[in-house]
């Protein structure tokens, strides 16, 4: 074992030039790492940057890219000076709102966790995992998109029991709906990822492992049950045959999560930060002509996520892929690009009339994500032909909030509400949940209303009710 | 008559084991009903439960549930330990403001009854009241919907004389509307549901009775007037023989009111609640099959009330039935159900095209609840093709906060307002309000607006009006 | 002359028995009128009713209508109790309000009389004016309707010389507007609707003379130029020889002005009190047949107001009227009847349709009212077919704050608003307003958005602009 | 040179016999001026009006307009008495605002730099720039119509390289964008459109100069980089020939900026200046006919600006103009006028259907302007066929705020948004931004929601969150 380095030593690499960073004890020496321009690290310079690495990296994830011999050994015990962390006012409120959380009991639909979760959760990641892009009007009209579905529920149906269990991609699950997958867990919560596996587990759902976890992939897989199904969503880097190991997750770098938070609230170039970063680690060069690579090197099955029009949906379908997920990224990418849910109407109505097929479809199954906050928003996906819905956002609220514990209990609303809705439905199992029951006949409605013109509005003067006699007694209103 | 038990007896049968509690006087052991689970009447063991009993059980049901040998007798006078009732401050407000009601003169449509009851009110008696499922997003649109209906009123007819009087399945009634079935009436007023009957004999019209209703269904039918006509509102119970004399509302305990409040007034695991209440008192079972049993043991003209498609409404009329309820049981069950009244529209357009027949019709009437407010949304209903309109919170409101004279006064106003109304739509009679009285073209759009974007909208600086030259009388705008 | 009674005898006669009130310095006895049930009248019994009476009446109403047995004579001067006139505080701080009202030359438009007449008006004038009926969604719509008609301006045409005077019924209007009827003129201004006829007269438009003004009708066109232009509104009477004196107005007082206040401000039974009024004093009775006997007693042209579907329209015109006017009253007849505007389109329509006829005609002039602020609002009504608009509400407000000055001002801005807008629609005259002008396709649309999910809604965090650094300067915005 | 004159003769000169102003040290006799009514002139008359003068007329105006009889020679120095100038506290607030504005870096998008102009630009700058017609519905409509285009993005597809360049009149641009123009460029910064001018060619792309310019057309022009390219905007003056030198900019004065003002700022009768605006300085009179004219005194293109049906595009095609600007003139002239980016729909549209064309077209290009933000509003408007849009009021607040680096970073903004959205859209150039991409179903749908009723909304309790229990940590949401 090489002889500890002192902090004092460690403390003068602290730019440009040598670049050394203290984790998880370790020295290492980072400099080659300054030339994609992040800032973040060299402000970490001579220091012990663990505590920022930590939520951002897997832990191997240094070790794997750096090169052994920037490996430079074990720090010195006691030697490093300590960061000063100033806890903020601010932060000592937020502390005292995170002893003040509800318990798991009042929680009863998942907005709650969310609500909490915005009291609660560290600011960064309440930046980081609710902002959208540019004026995050697709984000909203992900979930608005919904309510311009509504039902036509059947009734004296038998419904004593009821079954929302389902096949997706070959696979069980007990719900229609599957766990998305959402970068940097461990903002929310130090075990990050690992919460979504162990709740999926007990619940018996699928989580998607995003290619950006805090988590490593080999932990996250470590922590799923022997027969724990898990989907793996990639991002394809441009050095396709990924000889370079350099993690994506350092590539991330270049989009510190201190520039992604919510304009407003840290003030950098957002836009350009982003453009680069899916410019660096994003190949934006993957066109159909990869799809052929990619199903020559494995043979599980390949879905194709982010399908926004039917022109495309019909081009996997042609390249026999399993199947696509219709999704506009939780509105992080183009704003103004659709719902997933209103894309779904049209990609069935057009493989109706382009290749006679109907959905669902085992040969080639259509999931859906984006805004999905109930389990009726689930049941409208499925009566329109998707197999599953993925949910993302609220359980990283649930896991900010309550760790696995929350997503448990968030899952479990779920199969409350998929019980009594189907019931209410007049559906004794997801496949009786067919296209008769919703009416979509709005969906494509992107309206805006007239600008009001104020100088009327502000002159009427609304009616009023009845009123209390005059008393003390009027404050309530 | 049984000796007396002492207050000190059984308060010592507070626990799972042996559970006894007191109701007007007499003690009961209660322990066999704590197997559904309901931690309300655990609270109450070894107690007097009188004060929360009353105004969810009609006086007989403990006695006529329970086995004759666990009525236990008078409980001894004076050694029942008070249960002292604290008064909070909250409740000594709500006291006054109920003192500084305004009198009825100035009680000028519905929703006034609404606003005087929202601040005077028991706060259990208002969120039960006043709440619905998920989002109460299709319990607003139950109002909202009407809004989208607008009228084509004709001039230059002798309205000199207007009669807004009706037959509903063979019943007179003074108006189009009768009182839908709400539950728990004794939550808002001591008298309950006798306060509907009493107003509904003065006005000649008919109240439909609740099975979940807080007084007996003796006591209603006592209550009504010689000549005067009631509805039954019939759940149907698991146990079709009605053998067991398990009363519903004992099962309602299930689904204890304080736990039905409004999420935010009373924090409990609602939804789980509700989905286990259905299962556990109304039979999920119920299907078409069924309805030739029913028909066999009443010779009563049978109603199907809840369709909401008319796919069913063909069904209903198919199976020969008296008619249809188009509801969705006031937005408290399947959250993005559609209004009644829309689907009245389509139930009249699809019985036109597929049976050839007409409504109002008399073999087969249309009856619609859900959001009415004012005489022209029972107009509204009307001039599509519904024989009556059913009207249940306003009622509600109008007692908790008036009691009978409230109702009456409720009912004086909807006199008022279609007398005045027939008028203006140069209608004589309810006959002659008919499909060209209204423009109902923009119901089934379910819109929803584009999200606004903030950023723009906040720069946008609002015009304003000339204003007073500067001095201090400026405050009033 | 009668020997002048003293003040203390008419006190005596303070009763349903026997009710005197002193108008003007003279005593009547109107116990007979209380039959009514009037309660204004009785709250002046034996007193100097003179101020409240003013407003509301003309001067001669109380001699013609009351049989000169009931004119007692004049009062003896100083016998007359003073009836203490206490001004509150509120009214101190209106009257300074009405001090510091803008010169005219800042008021740039319509709305700004209403804005300021809101803050300056007595409370029962801005009450009567302001209000509509029910939940005054008519009332707003009228307004509404024009904004969902937009504009199709044409370009590089001739417009150096605009004029938009036209004929209205065979009469020139220096503008295609005219001055609707509306009630109670004193209310808002001791001068009535006297302001009204000097203002038309000098910007050479018509006035349309109220049934319930204020002033009487000799005093309107007395006041009027000797060859000004007046219409005249006629509400038919039950007895329709008019044998009978009874003044309408009085009759008026069975709609007490104090009760017909916004509900809110007096609360009173209103709808009833309405609903009495138009049973009382227009009669209900008047139908189609009644026309010829009209078309019988004058040789004026008849115009037929109250229009609001096409079906009438086409009557009136196989009728044989001059015209008609497409109008709901204002939105104080039938809430949720459609705009005279949108109605417009309509009767158009169908007249082609139908008839095979186009407008503007001059056979059946298409005549619009309600909710129009601005010249745009008059142009869209003239693309579609209309000869003229009328304007009541703004003209009211204009001389409740300002007097004769205040709607000559307003005449002025709408007169300024025509040639600027003729000039930027690229039309020359009135007649090259045609329909290609406006994008009318809107116009049926009566559209509600679907409710909000609250707890969607209050958990999205908005998105905020860049912000000034910290500084004590931030606090503007 | 001619002999100083006094200050004190000068002042002696300040009625409308006889008015003498200084501008920038020189005496000059503009009595003549006062005709068109000027109060503005006759406010500085006697007095050095330099201040005032400078941001509304480019230098030589005043040299070029006024006989030269009528300069009277230089003022003596330090005879003028000081107009004092009394900062306001308002003022004094402003300029602490202007301190305290955020580095460029954190500017975000173009929004933000009107959100600090907003707070640091003087007031009578944000009037003008940020004022529209009327209602000023036209104005957010431009920006609103933008929201009712989805997109339909599309992906695999090689965009490893994005390039958003384009040629627009025959001119290469870097950007399918230009500045539009806008007057009144001083009131804003001291340099004026040089701003932009400096910006524009640093950018690689087209400015567009105003005809009521604050620096003069020379200035403008020198500003220009050798190969810089600059398109002129021509307001046409009543006299063709342009023998009589008046500057249109000093019949501006006739439209004192002040007077333009926000109603509400700067309360003075607005409309009937901006009428008598229009027709005193811009012909009315211009007409298709004299098209001719113009093509027979240049051989540059001429494109036609205004244009806002497809009537008069096409007359413009068949007339051979090189293009169309479609646009409302940024909502500053008739209220109600639609979007350019609706009318672009409808012309696309029809000029398939009449001449059998489709766009973007090289013979006959069609640029679009109003309410754009972002570069997905340019992408809309190029997929429906545009070549490039036009924007006006961002660089404005750009350069108010920063001068020349705001504009060059409010361009830096585009280019990222342009190359990150082409990316995201599955474009490689321009070219690919094709019709498909969008979805414009509801771009003709000009809605306006039914008003709603007050009464049934405030009774409404909103639903609520779960919440923290009790504590003091309760304050944030």
């Amino acid at each position: 074992m090489t002889k500890p380095i002192s902090g004092k030593i460690v403390a003068q690499h602290n730019s440009r030039d040598s670049c050394w960073i203290i984790v998880h004890g370790k020295v290492y020496d980072v400099t080659e790492f300054l030339d994609g321009g992040s800032k973040i690290i060299l402000k970490y310079a001579g220091k012990d940057a663990t505590q920022e690495y930590e939520p951002i990296h897997p832990p191997s994830a240094i070790i794997d890219n750096l090169p052994p011999e920037r490996h430079l050994g074990p720090v010195e015990e006691g030697t490093v000076e300590k960061v000063e962390v100033r806890i903020t006012d601010e932060e000592k409120a937020r502390l005292q709102r995170v002893e003040a959380r509800p318990p798991l009991s009042e929680i009863l639909n998942l907005h709650d966790f969310e609500a909490i979760g915005r009291l609660t959760m560290p600011e960064k990641a309440w930046a980081y995992y609710s902002s959208a892009s540019d004026d995050e009007i697709t984000n909203r009209e992900n979930h608005a998109a919904f309510h311009r579905i509504w039902f036509r529920p059947r009734i004296l149906r038998d419904v004593t029991n009821v079954d929302w269990s389902t096949t997706i991609i070959g696979h069980a699950s007990t719900m229609p709906i599957y766990i998305s997958a959402t970068a940097l867990g461990k903002l929310g919560h130090p075990e990050g990822e690992l919460n979504l596996t162990r709740a999926a587990a007990k619940h018996g759902i699928i989580q998607m492992i995003p290619t950006l976890s805090s988590c490593s992939f080999d932990e996250i897989v470590d922590a799923a049950q022997p027969d724990q199904v898990q989907f793996f969503q990639l991002y394809v880097n441009k050095d396709r045959a990924i000889t370079k190991r350099i993690d994506m997750r350092m590539a991330f770098d270049a989009e510190d999560p201190h520039e992604i938070g919510k304009s407003g609230s840290d003030k950098v170039d957002r836009s350009r930060g982003a453009a680069k970063a899916i410019t660096g680690f994003i190949d934006p060069g993957l066109k159909w002509a990869d799809i052929s690579w990619f199903k020559s090197i494995t043979r599980m099955p390949l879905i194709l996520k982010g399908v926004q029009t039917w022109e495309d949906a019909l081009e996997a379908y042609d390249q026999n892929l399993a199947g696509i997920v219709l999704s506009n990224h939780g509105g992080r990418q183009l704003d103004f690009a659709r719902s997933g849910i209103e894309v779904l109407v049209e990609v069935v109505e057009k493989f109706k009339e382009k290749r006679g097929i109907t959905f669902p479809n085992d040969r080639f199954q259509l999931l859906v994500d984006g805004g999905v906050r109930r389990a009726t928003d689930v049941l409208k996906a499925i009566a329109l032909g998707a197999t599953a819905v993925g949910i993302g956002r609220p359980f990283l609220y649930a896991f900010s909030t309550y760790g696995v514990d929350g997503v448990d209990h968030a899952l479990q609303i779920l199969q409350d509400e998929f019980e009594m809705n189907l019931r209410l439905l007049g559906a004794g199992t997801i496949k009786d949940v067919v296209p008769d029951m919703v009416d979509v006949s709005n969906i494509r409605s992107h309206l805006v209303t007239v600008p009001r013109d104020r100088l009327y509005d502000i002159n009427y003067e609304s009616m009023q009710h009845a009123r209390l006699r005059d008393t003390k007694a009027k404050t309530k209103l």
